[in-house]
């Protein structure tokens, strides 16, 4: 058997997020269509992490063990060419004998995105999650770094989703405005060895009531102290949320060194 | 009767055109069915051109009297809470009495959205031509020059649709490409005094067999001079169209006086 690596784009709006489900149209689904029918084969496909409905991807990465003898990048045409227009193929290429798209990621990087203009873009309306309040950027960017390094995250979890530990390093975690055309857009960068379920959400929804002035810039770090998910602010909707890469060689950006 | 300016952006994605048209779901239809809920009344509105199906609008204006006496602030707040989540109405304002949307407009502007990366973007399938080959974005411009100024442009009007005349001028015409994260895009920025029926995207697909250099840079000129719609390129596709703004006060573009 050999070993194969895809990385691939979605938008997940369509989508009843990444996991086969039955009568559910999912991205692991049509990816795993569009593989029978280039290989012939029944193949089951592992993520990296299972996005949830309507979360998008900008570079997911998944693995599956195939007899097709195929080029890799044969296989990524031919996949392109038969996955629907919200799948996109980035890339496929064989893999070391063993890569697990899970076990061997060494951090993930999220974006969420918010619109607080007071007008609608209905151009975006899929892609960010329209606030109706005018959020402070610096404000949430500055108690965010309080998050930043190792910690206990379990007041950003989603409860019913139980894990052996809720500790994770957080390497990097910015806000910031966009300039120009994107001032009406905050977005919130955050690379991560592991998320927690929800995780990036529920800390969006935490920054935000800091953003809009409703909480001191100390409430993020109190939230975060207190190991208690009813403390932490609401789960932001999905469809502000992307998966932007899932870096497998690399070293952790540096502030990885800032620790807890 | 009282005159109003109502301001408006919308997705074209899921319109069968801005016109009303019986059995179909048309922009034109959902804002004169939102006015209805709003105002109690039965009302028709004339917008600044109509976009066909596909095509999307950062700023259509259109006009439609009313006997309704609420502020114009409080209907605009109104018709934003009743349209559908891919319109959105940027303002409504009492016009001159006897303002019309389409005879006052001094000049329109459009742009053109064309992505030649090799990937498809799917973020942005929506609102950009996918085109399989690069194209020389500044060769595009160049050659696009000759069509500014005060010329006939029935090579790039869509046969079936005459009008009085084909003479239309246009104040300025730019080809450019995205920086940074957008440089996988092509931009076309068109303001002319009017357009003719498909005319900016018979534009684009001329401009588009330069710009991957199948045509010489003399070759848009010739078209445009043979005054026949079979020299020019194909009609490029609605998707990446977008009504920028229209104006009905500034002076049009300076670079007007550059004339024929």
């Amino acid at each position: 058997m050999r070993t194969l690596k895809i990385c691939l784009a979605y938008d997940g709006t369509d989508f009843a997020g990444w996991q086969v489900q039955p009568h559910q149209r999912t991205v692991q689904g049509v990816v795993e269509e569009a593989l029978l029918q280039v290989t012939g084969e029944s193949i089951r496909i592992v993520a990296s992490g299972r996005t949830d409905a309507g979360v998008h991807a900008l570079g997911q990465v998944a693995s599956f063990a195939t007899q097709c003898t195929l080029p890799a990048a044969t296989i990524a045409r031919a996949l392109a060419a038969e996955v629907p227009d919200d799948v996109a193929i980035a890339s496929v290429e064989d893999a070391a004998e063993g890569f697990h798209a899970i076990r061997d990621a060494r951090s993930k990087r999220y974006r969420y995105v918010l619109h607080d203009g007071s007008m609608a873009d209905v151009f975006r309306r899929r892609y960010a999650w329209h606030y109706r309040q005018k959020l402070d950027a610096q404000r949430m960017h500055r108690c965010a770094q309080a998050l930043r390094g190792t910690h206990d995250f379990s007041s950003f979890e989603t409860q019913g989703a139980p894990r052996e530990d809720s500790v994770r390093t957080v390497y990097e975690l910015k806000v910031h405005r966009g300039a120009a055309e994107e001032q009406d857009f905050v977005y919130l960068e955050i690379e991560a060895d592991g998320f927690l379920y929800n995780m990036v959400r529920a800390i969006v929804g935490t920054l935000v009531e800091v953003g809009r002035g409703a909480e001191p810039e100390a409430w993020p770090a109190a939230v975060l102290a207190a190991r208690e998910r009813s403390r932490a602010g609401v789960t932001a909707p999905p469809h502000g949320l992307f998966l932007v890469y899932v870096n497998y060689d690399r070293a952790p950006p540096a502030c990885a060194a800032a620790g807890g």
